[in-house]
């Protein structure tokens, strides 16, 4: 299927990632992590995006869906859920680069009334030819704006 | 794979449903569709969701996708996901009943910058042994909230 041409400055998403990535937070112990992404592209102007992480021993842990967004050739709108009970809303400017783009993202975020408050998160998304490298901060349970995740996969399909 | 015991007021819905729907707005000309969900279990306490829906000439329409959380033994969480560029955290208590359960849930919305402008919607979710009834109204575009999808599904799996 030839995707959508609104999706072009970011269709090198296209695929699925995987590598390896650390977390860390004020209020938790550090923490490695396995991570496989993939954005699916459906013939129309957004992709699907699905995320799952493992631990180094292969428990599942965090898994988030939702769809990424480009409009006016170089918003990206990135549309969350978690299953910990938060929606997450993130938009940026898309930056060309070298076989690829750079972007950073910031969240609006809403969160269940059973859930962990989050206030307001940033992502970094870079692609360069066939490695994807992502970074994740938040603001959460009273902790100001602090880095928590970053990873770096390579094309696996 | 036994569903995690939080999830066993909705479990029910685990499965996939298929059916029929009808959509109205004042803002555009009412429509027919069928609908697809899947309510999928992983052994965390939470079901992952995956809505599709088709016009009677079999094009692919509306797409959605989130979680359903379940704390507390009746309230539920639905974090939402929507490829139009909005995400949607709905929450509501469930009401037991007859081979099932019912509820309504309220929503804060969230829209992204290009997105049409959703401030709220509410849904109702009602199970009845093999048939799921669904209905969403929303207040967006300037319009108060006013019905706008109802559908009836069967299970298929």
């Amino acid at each position: 299927m030839t995707p959508h041409p609104a999706l072009s400055p970011a269709s090198g998403l296209i695929g699925t990632w995987r590598g390896d990535g650390r977390g860390e937070y004020p209020t938790i112990d550090s923490f490695e992590y396995t991570e496989e992404v993939t954005f699916t592209e459906v013939g129309k102007p957004f992709l699907l995006y699905v995320q799952k992480t493992w631990s180094p021993e292969g428990t599942p842990m965090h898994t988030e869906t939702g769809y990424l967004r480009v409009t006016d050739g170089s918003a990206l709108e990135f549309v969350l859920s978690q299953p910990t009970g938060q929606t997450e809303l993130a938009e940026g400017t898309l930056i060309p680069a070298a076989d690829g783009f750079s972007c950073e993202l910031h969240s609006r975020v809403m969160s269940s009334a059973s859930a962990k408050q989050v206030d307001e998160t940033r992502r970094t998304i870079e692609l360069a030819g066939d490695v994807l490298t992502t970074s994740f901060a938040m603001a959460a349970v009273g902790v100001p704006m602090t880095h928590h995740l970053a990873s770096e996969m390579c094309r696996v399909s």
